[in-house]
């Protein structure tokens, strides 16, 4: 490809909307450009991108046996209404009316319409396993899209179903799928962790996202320095303590803590360690009638210590609490614990609360928490001497760096990651709100059970470039590159030696399947260069009159400090050789 | 490809919507399934045909120089607005409001968005010209969906834009895209034709249709039996009649023709040509004052041969007519004609009415038409003796079969056929209400010239299938089959030869890069050679143990009468060869 063929479009600042490096720098390197509110087009700079990692997912998802077809973007809205999803989601899911008042929706994924399909397609035990896939535009109506592509309203998503006779045969179908995305984030050429992932409201352990690392990813990362270990936050078990709890070494006493509403505003005043101190965080669980009217609320005191946090997830396993919790309002607060938050505790309740305590709160002995009074804290409180056993005692709080790995090997660490896949048994969530049954061997119906495993094709550039650059733009690994080498003739408009140089090794390069960019623009060097190694594209040659009388041409990869000089005749082989590396 | 890995499935009947061959075969082939009225899901085998189309298509727009990006679905109304098409565009355009309220439209076509992106990014004479296409789904909201992908709402759709600094650069723009569509067509195998279409209120001759040629194609097709002239019937030009109008040779006579109020009823009654009648058909055109109030109604009375057919897009290039006009009402032509329709004609008006006559009609004598009585015509009508000549003499009508080639070579024949491409000189329809412009080498700002080029790559495969099929199913042209070659061998199940033999070609003609299915799914030999020839793989080879022992297989065109027996060692070297014919 010729430079003076392509569209190149670099600017010297970003927009004052891009937050993020990768937006910045995909703005400034002409890749994206912005339509409206997370609604970006790919230009030809950023599309060459886009197309080589579709190009690696469908090769390693067919090599993995999955088969591609193409639903729609708009679907109707009756397949949503089957699994109740049209109800459920929010105003993430764009709804849209046809000319004759009809519901369709501008599709964000494609559950529904993959199994109307298999309950369709799928009639016997001998057509099964099967993974459908496909590559397709969607829609996700975010409230607040940000960060360019990387959380944008419409998208490109790959999304894959399996389809099974039963749950052994499913996880075989999710490992087939967990080692295909091992595959293709191995081609991807980029740093990123394969970690457990809460699986809700199915169980098992089969669900494991897919994260390139970079420190500023929306996610944490926990990972074992010790072992394979690693999880998403949401996941990672937090072990309980070693030894039995301590005896008791102090008295109670209600000591004034006034304005300290905060355990580390508490720990500060009272000159002790804020692990020393307890936090309470108040929810409610309401338990309905037949007509959906609320008949009893339970309120529940979750206790985790002061320089911990509180993991959602995990408190919704909580026997009781379910994923169903909500946390209280300030009027049963006061109404259970005679004070309004900020100084709360377990001792002295007004009415029955279920106390439940993280299992390192739970072996804690001489801890500090809230009086129930306002402008008080209780120091010195022990277990079975000044309040009860707890109702119950679970894993509540994320993990730290420096826990204990769950695996019990090696301490845990934190890292940053941004998801880009995900994997993900689904048992029969959708086939059996829509019937999706085959007949097994005796001919009976059995429902199919199904995994699906996503990856964000239009994502991965962002987070490819947030793990890759410098001050100077994107660095990309040769697999997701625009293009992979770059020649940079010096003077070509003047010296026909340069002009000739510059296209043999362009035609060479490209005659060898290698996607070669000849930037023929006339620019000044500097100019030039700055605008490839923002682009970043990774290897780049400079063909100048004085290299070519020399015999030497530069060579320089964009993460070498400096250039290599290379003979002028074996320019082409050299960089044939550095590819291949 | 092997079948067990694959997802097949055929059909014994279409259902009873489709009512095209290929909807039906489509269906009954397993290539698409319905999800809602216009919307399908293209399964795995149609989804091969649909990527072949998108990859030659891409090849061939790449190799003419133009650059591929991806604008989105999705578009802001914004700049619909900014171009009218908001408001003029009626339901078919389909709109959706976002969380926000704010209005956005799923793209039927994307000229607003590359526009938009010109005006940003070609700022300079020195980056014209320059050709912006993408692949991308498009949505229309038809009235009325059918005939399956043919006319589906949700369809994808290959678009080009190009950008040139004057109208000659356009016009050499428009003349590389009719060159690259040309070696697109040719390159799909099929027949198709090249004509002439009507570029609308932008004038000049810069419009072109690719029709692939069927005989159930919705669109007539008009060419030269002696020449290339080929046009569709709204541009194909009636030539105007050779020689002088003959002489008068009888009297003007008012005939009773009670209850004949058409002109084949009328000829029928007389005993006379159809030839020798005229139909007359009232338009009229109204003049709005600046608040939009109609000041002004001028009524026309357009005159055609009674065999003759009106064309409505000549009409409208009527001087004065324009494309404006609209049918009289039942008022306005008592008003003027002191009748109601079915007898009326040029003689004896009550008001004035501009009289504009076909070519062919200006060159009658002793003709018939309406007395503007009911029950009565006029015969032997002369013009100049019975009424003045015309106020205009325009071509009026679609040409017929057997007229005069317009550029004077050989006679006009008709056939149909199936508008797959559409090339189309736009000049500055939008880049003058988005103010697109660049500046020239004097540093001026000018508007750019623009071209659009599409092609229907979802279409493409039905329109292949309309002219492909015969009573078992499709026969695919080599570049569009989903399977180049089938490999059915025959109790494979029973025996290690036949599979080993089955595998081999297989393996060895895959290896060639050639598409190839190995039907393994242990299917009856009928069956299985039904089901290939229903999906229109064009060549087969039937490996069986008899063949092998006699050391000859049998291959077998899908066009082919019978099979050709094949030396065993030979076979894969064959269909190469075939394939390379």
């Amino acid at each position: 490809m010729k430079a003076s063929q392509f569209l190149i479009s670099t600017l010297k600042e970003a927009p004052s909307d891009a937050e993020v490096v990768s937006h910045q720098l995909m703005m400034r390197a002409g890749m994206i450009k912005k339509l409206g509110a997370g609604i970006y087009s790919w230009m030809p700079m950023g599309l060459r991108v886009v197309r080589k990692v579709e190009a690696i997912v469908r090769e390693e998802m067919n090599r993995a046996g999955a088969v591609e077809l193409l639903m729609p973007v708009v679907q109707p809205a009756e397949f949503w209404q089957e699994t109740g999803r049209w109800d459920k989601m929010g105003p993430e899911l764009m709804r849209v009316k046809d000319r004759h008042e009809r519901d369709f929706i501008i599709q964000p994924t494609s559950e529904e319409v993959v199994t109307d399909i298999a309950r369709q397609e799928l009639r016997s035990y001998k057509q099964l396993p099967k993974n459908l896939y496909h590559i397709q535009t969607k829609f996700r109506d975010e409230r607040r899209p940000r960060f360019g592509v990387m959380r944008s309203r419409e998208f490109i998503m790959k999304d894959a179903y399996s389809f099974d006779r039963d749950e052994a045969a499913a996880k075989a179908s999710y490992q087939v799928m967990a080692k295909a995305y091992r595959a293709i984030f191995d081609r991807f050429g980029l740093r990123y962790r394969a970690v457990a992932a809460d699986s809700g409201a199915i169980g098992g352990d089969l669900s494991e996202e897919f994260q390139v690392i970079a420190a500023t990813g929306e996610d944490a990362i926990v990972y074992s320095e010790g072992s394979s270990y690693a999880a998403n936050m949401e996941k990672a078990e937090a072990l309980a303590p070693q030894g039995p709890r301590p005896a008791p070494a102090q008295a109670i006493a209600k000591t004034p803590t006034p304005g300290k509403s905060t355990c580390a505003d508490v720990a500060d005043l009272l000159k002790v360690p804020l692990a020393t101190t307890v936090k309470s965080l108040v929810l409610a669980t309401d338990q309905a009638n037949d007509k959906g009217e609320i008949v009893k609320t339970q309120v529940w005191l979750l206790l985790v210590r002061g320089d911990h946090d509180l993991n959602e997830i995990k408190a919704g396993k909580v026997p009781g609490l379910d994923a169903t919790f909500r946390f209280a309002t300030v009027g049963e607060i006061v109404d259970h614990f005679g004070t309004k938050p900020g100084y709360l505790g377990p001792i002295g309740l007004k009415k029955p609360v279920k106390i439940v305590a993280d299992r390192e709160v739970a072996l804690m002995a001489d801890w500090i928490c809230g009086a129930n009074e306002e402008g008080f804290h209780f120091t010195g409180v022990n277990w079975g001497r000044d309040l009860p056993e707890p109702d119950a005692v679970a894993d509540l709080r994320n993990v730290v760096a420096g826990d204990m790995s769950p695996d019990g090997s090696g301490l845990l660490a934190i890292e940053r990651g941004i998801e880009i896949g995900h994997i993900f048994f689904l048992g029969t969530k959708y086939s059996a709100p829509m019937k999706a049954s085959f007949l097994d061997e005796s001919g009976k119906p059995q429902l199919m059970q199904m995994g699906c495993y996503g990856i964000g094709i239009t994502r991965l550039p962002a987070a490819a470039i947030e793990q890759n650059n410098d001050e100077r733009g994107i660095i990309w690994p040769d697999a997701l590159a625009p293009f992979t080498v770059v020649v940079c003739p010096i003077g070509m408009d003047r010296s026909a030696d340069v002009k000739a140089a510059a296209e043999r090794l362009h035609d060479d390069l490209q005659a060898a399947g290698i996607d070669v960019m000849l930037d023929d623009r006339g620019e000044r060097p500097g100019a030039m260069f700055a605008d490839w190694e923002l682009i970043g594209v990774p290897h780049r040659v400079v063909i100048s009159d004085r290299g070519l009388k020399e015999g030497q041409l530069e060579y320089q990869h964009r993460r070498d400090a400096q250039a290599t000089k290379v003979p002028a005749g074996e320019v082409a082989s050299f960089v044939k050789s550095r590819l291949a590396s």
